[in-house]
Formats: C-alpha cells, structure tokens, sequence
C-alpha cells in the first residue's frame, strides 16, 4: 500500500500518522520527495482499512499495491483448484484445473416428470451436473416462488435415476438441513453480499458455487470467496452471470472478460451462466461457446424439456436437442483448449 | 397488459393461448389488425408473469401499462403515508406526508461517550433521530464488524439520555430479538432483494428504512417494499443512497430523480442518503440541500465527532459543526418547500 | 505523479527508465522501499501519458496527483470565472462568480410565431437567455433534422424582439459563418470528444457552452474543455445533463453531484440541463430546483408554448405557465444560496 | 407500433389524434378494449417518431414492433452482406459473409521502420489487413497526436510492401483527400454519432468500419449505420468494442453478446476489437477466441513490435509473436465455425 501525503502537512502529524500505521502490524517506509511525502507500507496490509485512511486530512491518496484478498489470492496458491464431487456410482466430477463442468437442468424444478425428463436427457447429452430450483429469489413477491422441499426431495429422485450430482440454491442458512443431499450450494446473485449468509457458508462442508452480483466487481466477488473461505470452506466455483449496464437489449450484459481476469488473480474455478445472463435461449449456444473460448472452466445452462411451459424464465431455456448439438461443439472447443469434459 | 402476437402465428394457438391467459384470472381484449393481433388484458395482472410470457413463441412483444405493485402503489392510495415513531417522553417523531425526517448519527457505534456526545450534538442541531450502526456489512471479512449487541446497548443509552428514537441497521431476521428498543429497522442497499429477509420483515411491526440497492431499479425497490407490505407491514422509508455507475469519483452516483418519481409511483416517504452515495463529506451539504429541494421527505446523514479517527466511512462523516451549519439551510429551505421539520 | 516499479525489475532497467522519464522534462525522486521501488515524478505531468507507461513492463502501478488539466484547473485559477454576454441594448448578461444565469426556449425553433412567442414569454419570466435549435442531433436520419439557416435567422428576429442573447447549437465548424450572430454556441453531448471540433473552436471567440457525454468522466469533460482552452477561448460553461446508467425510468440519469465536483476542481462555471436529462416535463421543476441547491450557476430549461404539437422532445419540454411557477421558486432560493439572478 | 391511450382521454381527441397519425402515412387500427383503448399502426413507421407521441398528453405507451433502421435490417435484406476489398495485386479481401476479416497493426504509425515491419509480421501470420492510426482522438490535447499525413503516407508505403488493405480513422470529413489510398475508413466510437460525419460519409465510396460508441445501444449503432446507408454507402463493417460499466478492472466491458444480437438483426458483418476494449494486452488472446466463438466475421487487433516503446496503448498491444500464436488458434476455431480467413 502506497500513501501520499498531502502537501504542507505539519511534521509532528506525519509522525503521528506512520506511529498510527504501524502499530497495525506493517512497516512505514517514509520517502520525503521534493513536492510530496509517499509512505510504503511493508507487510500484510489486507486488515488495513484504505478508506478509514482516507479520511484523514493528511492524506492526498491511497493505492492498493497488494490485492485485499488473501485465501482466494492465485499469488499465495499458484495452482489451479480442482472442485471434485463424487456421485452415488463412486465416480467423481469435476471442475477447474483443467476439467470443464457442464451443469444444465431447469430453472425450476416443477414435477417429478420434468426433472428426471430433463435429468436423464442432459446426462445423455454429456452433462456432468444437474442443476434445478427449488427455493427461487422472484422480484415479485406474487410469482412462483419455487416448490421448496417437495422440489429438493424431487431433485434427489433424479439423482438417484440418474447418478448425476446435483446443484441447487439455497436462499437462507435455514435451509441447510433441507439440502442434505445437494452436492453443490449455489449462491444468487442477490445474494453474494449477504454477508452474515456467507460468513455461515464457511463453515459448510459443500461445495459453493458463488455468482457474482449483477453490479459487483471483480474484487467484490473474491472477496465474497474470502468470507465463505476465512470460515474454513474453500471449495467455491466463482460463476459469470451478467452485470448491469445501460444497455436494455439483453437482461444483464455478460462480462467474458472477468474470466482471464478472476482466473489471473485467483486459482477458483470460474463457470458463466449464459442463459441468466442473456435471458434469451437462441444466445446460449453462442455466449456458452464464447465462454468455454474466453477460459472458463465450464457453464451453468438452463434446459427444460418445454420452455413454453416453464413456470420460470421460460425464454432463457434451451431445449434438449439444442443443448445436445450445443454439447458436441463444446467437446470441440475442449479439445482445442486442452480440456477435459 | 398489451400482448402483440407474432405474424403468422397459427390462429388456434392463438385461441388456446387466450385460454390459458383468461384460466389466470384475466379477461383478454382481443383485437386483430391487418398486420399485428394484439391482446388487451384486463383485470389485476400483478400476479401475470410478463417474463413467462415473453417464453412463448407466438408472444412478440409483452407490455405493463399496470405497475407490478400494489400495496406501495399511489394509484390504490393516493395520500403521503406518514410514519410516526413515538418517543419515550411521549412525544412523536414524523417522516412523510409533508414532515422532514432528519436522521443523524456516526456511521458505527464506537463507545459510550461517542454515541452520546454525538446524539446529543445532532439532538441540539435539530435532528429527529439518531442513526448508529452495530452490526455492519462490510466487504472485507478483515474489516471491522460493528460492536454488535454491545453497540444495540450503547445505542438504547443514548435513546435514554437524549430522547431520540433510533435508527440502526439489521442483517439477519435473528438480531429482531436484539433490536427490541430500537425504533426503525434499516435494510441495507445489499439486503434490498434478499427476499427471505423481506418476507420476515412483513411480520414485523416496526418502521423499516429500505434503502434502494445500489444495482436495483425504481420498480424492484417499490417490489422490495410490496415484499415486506404483502405480508401485513406498511411502515416502510424508502432510501435513494446512490446507484452504481461508471463514473467513479464518488463512491456511487446518487439519483436525485429517484425522489420525484418515487413519490409519484408510490405513498411511501422517501429519503435521501448523502453520506453513502457520495462517500465524500464535502459533498454531504450541497447534495442534502438538493434532495429537500427535489422533495425528499427526509435525510439520513453520518455525523462523528472525530471523522477522522472513526472505525468506518469516516470519510464521508461530517461533524457536528457542519451539520449544525447545513440544519439552519434546510429549515430555510423547508419553509419554501412547505414542511415541517 | 506516483510509480510504483514492479519487484525484482532489474537496476539497470530502472536507472534507464528513470533517465528516460527525465528526459520528459520532470524530475524523479526515487525511494527503494524494503519491498518496492516508488518513483516520484516532480515537476509538470500533465504532458505526460500515463497510459504509455503502464505498458512498460516495470511498471507496476501509476498514480496521478496532479490533474491532467491546466488552464481548467482551480488550482491554477482560484477564483469563480464569470461568462459575461453583452447584449444588444448595451446590457450584460453574466453565468457564474455569483450570477444564475438562466435560458429558456424550445427544443427546436419551428416557425416565427414560435420563437417569437416563447422568448417573449420566458423573457417575462426572468429568463436571462434564449436558446432554440436550428441545427438538430438525431439519432434516426428519417427524424426532423431541425430548420438549419432559417433557425438561425428566426432566432435572430426573437433576439432583435426581446434582447435575449441567444445560445444554439452547432454541430460541424462549417457552420460557424451561420452563427455569427448567435450570442453563445452550445456543444452537444454527442460531440463532446469530438476532438477536431473543439480544437477549431479554441480558435473562435464566442462563449462555448459544453454538454457532457452521456458516458464522460469528470475529468474527460474538463479535459475536453481543456482542448478548447489550449487554443485560446477560456470562456467556458459547463453542463451536467445526464449519464447514462442501468436506470430505464428516465431517458438519462441526471448526476448533480457532478456540480459540486466541478466547481471544486474547476473555476469554470456550470450549469444543468433538467430537460434532456430526464426526458420528462414533471422532473422539470424539481430537478431545476435541485440543480441550483446544489449550488449550479444556472440552468438549461425547454420551454415550448404547445409541447404537444413539438416537432421534437415535447414530451420534456415544460409550458410557460410552469417556467413561470419555476422562476418564482428559484427567485427564493437564490436568495439563500446568495446568487444573483 | 402499438400505441396505448390513457383511460378517460376525451373521444373526440382520440379521433384527432388517429387523422394526425394517418396524416403521417400509416394506418391506423383501433381497437377499444374494457379499460384502454389500443392503436395499432400498419405500414412504414420508421419515419414516426415515438418520443413525440410520448409527449401527447392522451398517450399513455408507445411499443415498436418495427426496429427504427431499414437498410441496416435484415429483415429487408435476408443474406449476410459481405464486403470485398480489392488489393494491389487484383486480389480480393473479405469481410463478412462466411469469410473472416483480420485486421492488425499498431495502433499509431510511428515511422517508416516500425509500420513496415509490423506490415511484414501480420502479414506472414495471416492478417488480411493492416492497420494503423495517423490521426488519433486523444483525451488530452498535451498528448501525442499522430503523425497526421506523414502517417498516412507511410501506411502507403507498408501497403505497397506488403499488399495489405489500408484500414485508418478518420476524423473530419476534411481528410477523405488525404485517405485517398486508404482502402476502409475507420469511424472511431467517440464519432458514433457524429451525424453530420455520418451524413458526408454516405457519399463516400469506400467501406466504413463503424465503432459503436462506448455509451450506444445496439438499435444507436444500427442507426448510425443506417444514417451512411440512407446517403448511399452501404458497405458498412460493424464493430464491438467495449462499452462503459460500473466496473473498472478493464477499459471497458466487452461486450460479446453483442455480435449474435447485430447479426440477428442485421446483414452487415461484425467484428471485435478487443484491443480497445480491455486496454491489456495479456487478455487479447482470450478475448479474440471468444469474439470468434461468439460468431463474429473477424477482429481488429493492435500489435506493435515493441509494445514497451509504444507512443500511444501499448499496455494494449501484443507482439508479433503472440499474434502468430493467437492466428494459429483462430484458424482452428475457423474450421469448427465454418468460417473461411
């Protein structure tokens, strides 16, 4: 962390003010240049608070040379983290570190037909996952709201037709114990500042697969990794889902840049949600195939066996037979860039 | 609801599709010109998904004219709502329905003597309430938390010792039982559609401070606080604390327009956030004096006796001199503006 | 400006680094912390491109201190600079160091009956100026375009009627003959980075009234009047008139903390366009209103006589019974902010 | 378009209303529906302007069903257009129509030695096109501008060279002499709307490369397309290339999701410059692949032999070698998406 001292500040403040810095655990490097003082802190500056010290009338400006995240930071563990999941059959799926997870399943989970339909028809695609909702953040508190338990017990008969593990998204800590048998926590959007929520999730011995917040930034969502992975769990697949910009065209606008940049900066697993993020079907196949380009370490794709039908965000699912031609240019693409589905 | 239905469409698709739109509690005006069918829905379409519609492949276009809130709309009650907070000698406290409600206080509760030097500095200068922040959203897990049930205690001191009713902000629906004396709940920008939380709140009878989020649009927040009316609460304030934008000199771009057309969408009071949306305390006055002037029922402001050694946001803290200074203008400004302080 | 060299960069690629910097005519103080090397640039940055640095690979991080911009600059000009317009009865006519200046008139002028009626009217109101398109930006080629030279020549018989100097829009250099009787000439937010443009224009002695792009930094619209600056014209108003946001309800997101910001940094005086910013005739007032509490030096108001029947942007121009209201209250808060009008 | 009357207007205004409309060229369908009164129009409403309707007071909705751009829509123009450029030697370069375009270079021509052997290294990596800025927008007026005419001349001599196609902005309708030997005009995204560029470029007879400004939506990209085409030119080459967002890791956002979006609506080819829009050069790979992947008819990329001495992006320029290992993996990702370079 570097900090410029405004100019003409008294002496004796100055003084005070590196006293003040070290007594929380850096070093101060003081260098009086002719126009302006710069401070170099020295050590672990992830505690320090760059805006507190802003506030103070000495200081002309604060800049970040460390990133402030730690346990998600790619410089403290250079490699690739791999999330393994193991099914009922022994096998194990993965993501990250070279393996492509392909989730796919419906927004909501509607009836036993419907989930193991799109279930049985993923899996044979060459789906490693099955995702469903079953508790469903609505804008309105007068849509469906998702089946709830009948929707997770559901989910668990498919897995068990169909062996594949299963993501799902739990909204609040309570929910916990219903989700026994997911594999795989998602966290919404809404929710990735949810702070006493992911402060609880570190303690959680399931994977989290954490979207980033439709108006967060890169550092915002390695953070909210950091809160999950101070509590101890550290399996977390980051997922791309969209942001909001001005334009309208698209429901949200789906950054492929933040995939080199989180994959830089940090050693999760990073997925794209191509189907949320568009909120339109006929981009997925193209936005999925750009993702997989750009680096990502697999998707999250919404499917339904009848998209017309669906309950939710009907016009963002894809049905079967796209996502199987979908999948054989994905094993394309994968073989290009080295990985494995 | 208008639904213009795509050229070509199949008319008995059309015919089944007026069904299924009348079996969800609607009449459907149908009209068919030479180049376009349209679809006039009649009746409360509140409970119509639009987005479900837009699925369908016969559906063009999908258009509210009827605003997907109910409760917090202005056209079902068109007077101001006017929360009143009774103080403990008695007394009532106002906000909305021509009463500016002047909220001040230190971003975080820090000690015994801060809180109280500050409430009754602020109490002095005028202010209505008095804010302080025990548990505290902040992005970096490292970062200091708020005292917690220590600062909900210190804050029901400063109740006692000054009169104000208290403001304090709550993250998860198990601090309600803490929060017994304090007067009106806040929900933070990033709790805005944390939707399980907003379902609690409906049951609820406290006043609560809902701040927009800082990604969210006018009509999520007024669905936010349909959230919390549909289930049995109607005190809401809503908060314009600024939004996200890609200018990045302060913290967030506050939305002024926000004040006028909230209040003409909705009966709620609105009020505006200075300190947060700007992150800068210079600014603190001018932009409080410009959301009285576009009609704000209020404001909620960080006052700290010493910004500068302040645990949090000291920033965009003002002191006690500052805010004493900015009273004496809005009193002047709210006799042009007709309220009450 | 500040440099923060990337650790392990070789010495003798540092020593030739900071002999090539010096070679940009500033002098660097170099300070080699325990950890990192910061360089300290002394002396005149502005010319210095702080982009092309960053792509030097020692460079770890850039930091400016001083401001890109010079002849804009406070710092350099402490004091307000006041736009002075003469007009034709030997009158003057001033925006900023203390004085509101205020204009009025329609989107486009349309007809002689029009032009003449609204400056008339908004003269009575108090307007200090008249403003009228003659030369349109619009966003469809098939869109009324504006009346071109005839608009001038109308606006010069409203002129000639009323003694309102007159402000108009130009859109390429060659029109500069045109406007040789027009008092101020307005720079659309379109053509705010229109570089050649405002280079020509530093050559022209007529007061420029700049709009911000709807997607312009703070410091690119002070840069963008820097251009002008640069070739010799300092007479310079600024205009807030919306950015561009995720926000749909407004045509633009009306950014007044951008006033306070500006005048800090800058001793050019700005103004709000209320109009183009929201889109909406009923914002008109309030935000005008806040405009000026926010301590603008005056506003940009469409005025039309018969909004319904505009030949463009009727939908937010207000009638001149409403301007009139309009004067009244910002007559009271002058007062209060200490302006004269 | 469908225009929604508000409830209550006054019958005979409605009828008014429909005779202006009709007197505009279309027909109007009226349908009176229990609660509102809907109005369909048949026939070209690309002339209509929608924001006047707005402003009518009887109005209450205004929907296009019809885009706003004909010539651009590929509605009217169901096959990709393909623009061929002819080189020196008699052979053809192709953008657009199943062939992918690649345009490389720096990003200012800097002298006679640098332009050539950048000439010479994308040429033998499989560039179709050189390109390279002789007049550059800068932000600041203090930084450097571009050789000017020089540059041009020297874009001549690496043309003779090499044989590549010309590719170069152009900033004032002035310099079309100088750009004589130039083969594609490049309109950069600050001139996106500058119509009346736009409008001299429609009697141009060279192809246009149209950068979408940083702040436009895809129907104000299309629209300036279509104000070139309305004046005769429509050999037109769209371009994504980044646009601005809360988030500030990159330049600005890419935003890929773009390319399938213009291609569904329209029958001009699409390219991507993820140069400008990252502002990194380490993320041009990546976001190269992804543009191909997203189907995109090809790229403008800046190399620069040595990004370090750069005098304008080189944080954004690769090296030759990059480059060549970037065209191997283009061309892989070519066959799968049928695309011919």
């Amino acid at each position: 962390m570097i900090i410029a001292i405004k100019r003409g500040s008294p002496a004796e403040e100055v003084i005070e003010f590196i006293a003040f810095l070290e007594k929380q655990g850096v070093k101060v490097h003081r260098s009086d240049g002719e126009e302006q003082t710069v401070l170099g802190l020295v050590g672990d500056t992830t505690k320090i608070d760059a805006d507190a010290l802003r506030a103070r009338h000495l200081v002309d400006k604060v800049i970040r040379v460390q990133e402030p995240y730690k346990m998600a930071n790619r410089s403290f563990h250079p490699d690739d983290t791999r999330i393994d999941v193991s099914t009922d059959g022994g096998g194990v799926k993965s993501i990250g570190g070279g393996f492509l997870g392909i989730i796919a399943g419906p927004c909501s989970v509607e009836s036993r037909e419907q989930i193991i339909a799109v279930a049985q028809s993923v899996k044979k695609s060459g789906a490693g996952f099955l995702r469903g909702g079953a508790f469903k953040p609505r804008t309105s508190p007068y849509s469906f709201q998702g089946l709830g338990c009948e929707g997770v017990n559901l989910l668990m008969e498919a897995k068990k037709e169909t062996g594949l593990p299963v993501v799902s998204e739990l909204m609040t800590i309570n929910q916990l114990e219903i989700f026994d048998g997911v594999d795989v926590i998602q966290i919404g959007a809404r929710n990735m500042q949810n702070f006493s929520l992911l402060r609880e999730l570190g303690h959680c011995c399931k994977p989290i697969l954490l979207k980033r917040g439709y108006a967060n930034t890169i550092t915002e969502l390695l953070m909210a990794a950091e809160y999950i992975m101070a509590g101890g769990n550290e399996r977390i697949i980051l997922c791309e889902r969209g942001i909001r910009s001005f334009d309208d065209y698209t429901r949200n606008t789906l950054d492929l840049a933040a995939v080199p940049i989180l994959k830089r900066h940090s050693h999760l697993p990073v997925i794209v949600d191509p189907s949320h993020s568009t909120g339109l079907s006929w981009m997925v196949p193209s936005m999925s195939k750009a993702a997989i380009a750009a680096g990502a370490d697999g998707i999250i794709v919404e499917v339904h066996n009848n998209p017309e039908k669906a309950l939710c965000d009907g016009e963002q699912s894809i049905t079967p037979d796209v996502f199987s031609d979908l999948m054989d240019t994905i094993r394309k693409y994968a073989v290009i860039e080295g990985k494995t589905l």
